[in-house]
């Protein structure tokens, strides 16, 4: 496959604000001014009472040598959006930035910030794009996976979803996101070869279709493979396909794994249970029955309510794309900015619903957990100057209705953002995928079930400290004085 | 950014099962067997009458000099699924198949063959799982920009889904659908460089909020750009955006192109009629409004129809994730294989469920359209060694219902499936995307209104011939006989 560009290096893949502000930001030598942005999403995917945060790994690469190639110089340059002094200044920049988030596969939740980016204004408005993009994927695909996983408990759970994934980075770094929130295995080998993720398959209706009968195709599939699933509804999943099967089975004895049969279409319940009989009553209790047929968190649920003898499922389009909502909408916000003194200003956003306005401040996100068992007890927002003291009791209060509120003791409070690059060198070490799905899986059980669950979960305590809901109130109230005196100056210049 | 293989050419971009098929057909010695497989979809997405075929560029760029690098054949020996003779075997393989498909841009309609691959199973087995993807979703978006610009007219229609799009190929080749749809430009700057599309943006509420007030932060803008489109809903819309973009637009004069202002909140048919009346008021006439907030076909519809003053539509998350439909089900299945005796034999893939039995045979697509006119007729499918006669009158009818049949006569019958790759060799040259687009808007016209409308498009008419359908209807009764044959010898043997 043929690059465009050898010397990508992915640094355009922004939006064009992004650049026409940073042309603003250094012709008006505000370009280096301090400023705090930070990522949140409002609401939960799925209606999920979690998210699993992924795509830090790929963040981390994306920042590591991002710079401006000669032909992405050369590109801009020819574009009269942009002016030569600011196309120069982009020649030698260098990304300086400092990046805070939860490690990767950490249980997080809405409205509160799952990344901070602190540096220049230049820098950090430049990778609004790409971040989201990146993690908006990852952390939805996480959260999705997880939901699986929560419905299938110890059985097996196969990513199966490419030929569905909106192009191929989706099926790459989806399949990363579906093994952080679960999966045992993937059918993308890539992945496999990328991620050391373990890789599943045996083989399609094309073999069977190619032998022109069940029987041949699983025998030849037997004399070349040790390990041997024979998918058995290309003809008659009950009349053809099983006995084949079976009967390749009986044939090859010890010479092959016979690990069971897939069924790839039908009624799942009804077939299940009549292919688990057969291969009982022909000896193969141990064989095990995969199924993938559009499957989702509800159908396998209600496929399990059914009694369906399904022991491995394969989940491909649902998954993937996040079928139900296939966009996580995190934004990000600028919270803090250098003024022309050299002092640090908070900034707001306001909107005319109230729950689209930002928290302003640089914020630490404490997840607040009981000494005795270390169970959540909710997060805790608070300004960085602020610590919640471990001694003393805590007042948590819901920002959305203030008057639920708990007061806390014998608490742990741990800091969620950690520092993962430092002034543009990235300090963190990414862990593997098999021990990110791990830490993700200890996290996730220290949550009470209450919130876990599917449907209908709990709703999670995301608190504001005091001082950062006084704060926010007294910038609203800057804002609409500041609204007022402009309205009232536009009236009188009519 | 690094890339982990440097070797990386994606040819394990591919499902397992692909591979442990081909080590089958290799050890049984069938792997350079002929064969055709197609590429369809059963039914079209959005309920939209039609699809715009988009993708091929991208497949043309991933089968030229596909290969297995060193480190895939690395990654393989060491993975017990594969033996070493397939392995040594793929190591020297390349790509040796012939490709036809429609022209990108070309309309095309559910349950007709979309892609043709024929060559060694052995090479169109593999490519199965790229191919769907690329194409899946490239004529997803590209059909849903189409439905996007059939509500705006001759309005602007620009792209800014980066954010939200699943992952950065997503963002860049959903980007170029869109555009093959008909959308004007694109937020990403690395698509405007990659494809020539004219990239568009200026600037977010970032910008206001670091100046912490509109008038400055427009100023700077204006100070600093010659075209200017002020974002006038950080602080409130009417009261402050607007009367600040107003003031900055006269002080300025000419020194500026004063294009207009954007709304990305709240209610936009009554904040669109309120701004457009001030900026009408204030002299601003020709300033064009530009909207963005979750927006789709449907709320563009419902927004033109309570009288909204909206000119350009900005369009992010519902296009770039095809949000109400996220993956196209195109599927790839094998119709004719050689088999023993070196004869070519059509094959079949049987189903419960009747819309799902595919059609054997390798075919054509031919594109009937009246000779008055150019009107699309319909689409007639039939076996590759026929070819409709223009002279002559044809009898088509719905394979479905075969009781639904028309007699045409005064025809031109056009080939949809032209050669793209031959015998491995890439021999399309695409055109640009600009080129695309306008033989895409062409192919459109040739439809008659009734099947190009977004609501209850009537059903176009895609036509089995008469002998594809009855070669379909003797191979379920071969098919039938088979599996009767088959549950009977089990019964025996039991």
């Amino acid at each position: 496959m043929t690059t465009l560009f050898p010397d990508d290096n992915f640094v355009l893949h922004t939006d064009a604000y992004q650049l026409t502000m940073m042309q603003t930001y250094f012709q008006k030598g505000i370009h280096n001014r301090h400023a705090v942005f930070e990522m949140y999403f409002r609401s939960l995917p799925f209606k999920n009472g979690y998210a699993i945060f992924a795509g830090l790994e790929r963040v981390l690469d994306f920042l590591k040598d991002l710079h401006f190639s000669a032909s992405d110089i050369a590109y801009m340059r020819e574009n009269p959006m942009f002016d030569d002094d600011f196309v120069d200044y982009l020649e030698q920049w260098r990304f300086k930035a400092t990046v805070r988030a939860p490690r990767e596969g950490e249980v997080v939740f809405n409205n509160e910030p799952i990344l901070q980016v602190e540096g220049s204004i230049f820098d950090a408005q430049l990778i609004e794009t790409p971040l989201l993009n990146m993690i908006n994927y990852q952390t939805l695909i996480a959260t999705k996976a997880s939901r699986m996983r929560a419905v299938v408990g110890n059985q097996g759970l196969l990513e199966f979803g490419t030929r569905r994934a909106q192009e191929m980075d989706a099926a790459l770094w989806g399949t990363r996101a579906a093994f952080i929130g679960g999966f045992n295995a993937t059918s993308n080998v890539r992945a496999g070869k990328r991620f050391g993720i373990p890789i599943s398959g045996t083989h399609a209706h094309a073999l069977v279709q190619i032998y022109r009968n069940d029987y041949d195709a699983f025998k030849a599939y037997a004399e070349t493979h040790r390990d041997a699933v024979f998918l058995v509804d290309t003809y008659d999943t009950l009349r053809s396909g099983v006995p084949s099967a079976i009967r390749v089975a009986k044939e090859f004895g010890n010479r092959i794994n016979f690990l069971g049969v897939r069924i790839d279409s039908g009624d799942m319940a009804y077939l299940s249970k009549g292919v688990r009989k057969m291969l009982d009553e022909a000896g193969f209790p141990d064989a095990k029955i995969y199924a993938s047929n559009d499957l989702d968190e509800e159908t396998i649920a209600s496929l399990k309510l059914q009694g369906a003898k399904i022991d491995v499922w394969g989940v491909g389009t649902k998954l993937i794309t996040a079928f139900d909502q296939p966009a996580l909408g995190a934004v990000y916000k600028v919270v803090s900015v250098e003024n022309e003194f050299g002092e640090m200003v908070d900034t707001i956003k306001i909107s005319g619903s109230a729950a689209k306005i930002s928290n302003p401040g640089k914020k630490q996100v404490w997840r607040i957990t009981r000494q005795s068992d270390g169970k959540s007890q909710g997060d805790y927002i608070a300004l960085w100057d602020e610590k919640p003291d471990q001694a003393d009791s805590l007042f948590m209060f819901n920002p959305a209705y203030p008057y639920l509120n708990k007061t806390i003791v014998d608490f742990n409070a741990r800091p969620i953002l950690e520092e993962m690059v430092v002034d543009g060198q990235v300090i963190y070490q990414s862990p593997s995928v098999q021990e990110i799905q791990e830490y993700s899986a200890e996290r996730l059980d220290n949550l009470w079930s209450e919130y876990r669950r599917g449907l209908n979960p709990q709703e999670y305590p995301v608190d504001l400290s005091q001082k950062a809901w006084d704060h926010k109130m007294n910038l609203i109230k800057d804002v609409r004085h500041y609204v007022d005196e402009v309205a009232k100056d536009f009236e009188n210049r009519q």
